[in-house]
C-alpha cells in the first residue's frame, strides 16, 4: 500500500458525532471491521476481548440513556458495539481460561504449560505489578482491547466508513444493564469501551494534533 | 482500499522475535509509522503520549538487560521505541497540561474551559472512577497509547515492515533508567509499552485466533 494513501485514511478518521441514519454500513463491511479486531494482537496472545453488537432496540435504548458520550451516535449509527474485556477470573496467570487458550487455541504442548505459567506469574506479579488489585489486572486486559478498538476504527476508515469510540458513559449503570442481560459471563467479562460505525452527515472540523517534534524524541 | 488487501496485512503482522540486522527500515518509512501514531485518536483528544526513539547504544544496552521480552528484538531491530504515557499530573481534569492543550492545540475559546473542565471532572470521577488512585488514571492514559501502538504496528505491516510490541520488562528498572536520563519530565511521563520495528529473518508460525463466533455476539 502507498504511505500517502494510508496517511489520508488517518486524516479521514475522526470521532463522528452523528451518522447518516439513511445510509447503512453493509453487513459484509462491518464483518470485515470485526475481523480486523479479531486478528489484532494482545499481550501473551490471550485475546481477552468480546465484541457485543447491540441490535436489540430496547437494550440499545436503555444503554443510550446512560451514555452521554453517545447521545448523537447511538441512535444514528449503523452498528453499535460494546467491547468487553476479560477480568481477573480469566486473565490471571493461573486461570482456566489461559490454560485452555494455550492448549486449544495456540496448540502449545501440555508439558510446556507449567513453565509458561511460571513465566506469566513472574511477568504479571514482578515485572508489571499487575496483581496489585482486581482493577489493575483488568485495566491491563482493557489495554489489549484498545489495540482491537484502534484497528477496527482504522480499518473502517480505510474503506471509507466512519466511527466514534465512546468512553463517556455511566460505568456502573452500563454494567448493571449488561449483567442483567447475562452478557458478562458471570463476572468473567466487564466493560472496556464502546464504538459506533456509520457514515458521517457532515464534514468534521480540521484535525488538530501536536507537532511531530513535540511527541517524538530521538535519544542519540 | 480493498478489504482483502487490508486483511492480508493483518495476517502478515506477527510479533517478530528477531529482525534481520542487515536490512534497515528506511528513516522515511519509520517517520511514516510514527506519523500514524501521532494522528491516532485519544480520549477527550489529549494525546497523552510521547515516543522515545532509543538510538544511543549505551542506553539501548542498559534497557536490553532488563527487558526479557525483547532479548532477540532490541539488538536486531532497526528502530526501538518506548511509548510513554502522561501521568495524573497531566491527565487529571484540572491539570495545566489539559488546559494548555485545549487552548493551544485544540483552539477552544477560553470562556468554554470552565464548562469543559466540569464535564471532564464528572467523566473522570463519576462515570469511569478514574481517580481511585494515581495508577487507575495512569492506566487510563496508557489505554490511549495502545491506540497509537496498534496503529503504528498496523501501518508498518501495510508497507511490509515487521514489528514486535514488548511488555516483558522489569518496570521499576526501566523506570529508573529513563528517570536518570531525565526522560520522564519530572514525573509527568511514565512507561506504557515498548515496540520494535524491522524486517523478519524467518517466517512465523501460522497465526492462531479464536473463531469469529466465539468473540462476536449479536444481541438481536
Amino acid at each position: 500500500m502507498r504511505k500517502e494513501e494510508i496517511i489520508e485514511t488517518f486524516k479521514f478518521r475522526h470521532a463522528t458525532k452523528e451518522f447518516n441514519p439513511n445510509k447503512k454500513v453493509k453487513e459484509d463491511d462491518f464483518k470485515f471491521i470485526l475481523e480486523t479486531g479479531r486478528l489484532s494482537p494482545s499481550s501473551i496472545g490471550i485475546e481477552p476481548w468480546k465484541f457485543l453488537v447491540i441490535e436489540n432496540p430496547d437494550l440499545k435504548d436503555k444503554l443510550h440513556k446512560v451514555t452521554w458520550g453517545g447521545k448523537g451516535q447511538i441512535p444514528t449509527a449503523s452498528y453499535f458495539v460494546i467491547i468487553l474485556a476479560r477480568t481477573i477470573k480469566d486473565v490471571k496467570y493461573d486461570s482456566q481460561y489461559i490454560k485452555k487458550h494455550m492448549l486449544d487455541v495456540k496448540g502449545f504442548p501440555p508439558e510446556l504449560l507449567g513453565k509458561i505459567q511460571e513465566r506469566y506469574k513472574s511477568f504479571q506479579e514482578n515485572d508489571l505489578h499487575l496483581l496489585e488489585s482486581e482493577r489493575t489486572i483488568f485495566d491491563w486486559s482493557i489495554k489489549q482491547t484498545y489495540i482491537a478498538l484502534a484497528n477496527m476504527m482504522t480499518a473502517a476508515a480505510q474503506i471509507g466508513i466512519d466511527s466514534c469510540p465512546i468512553e463517556g458513559f455511566d460505568y456502573d449503570a452500563v454494567h448493571t444493564i449488561l449483567d442483567e442481560e447475562g452478557l458478562l459471563e458471570n463476572g468473567h467479562l466487564d466493560i472496556s469501551v464502546m464504538v459506533t460505525f456509520g457514515y458521517r452527515v457532515k464534514e468534521p472540523r480540521p484535525k488538530t494534533r501536536k507537532p511531530f517534534n513535540e511527541i517524538v524524541e530521538w535519544i542519540k
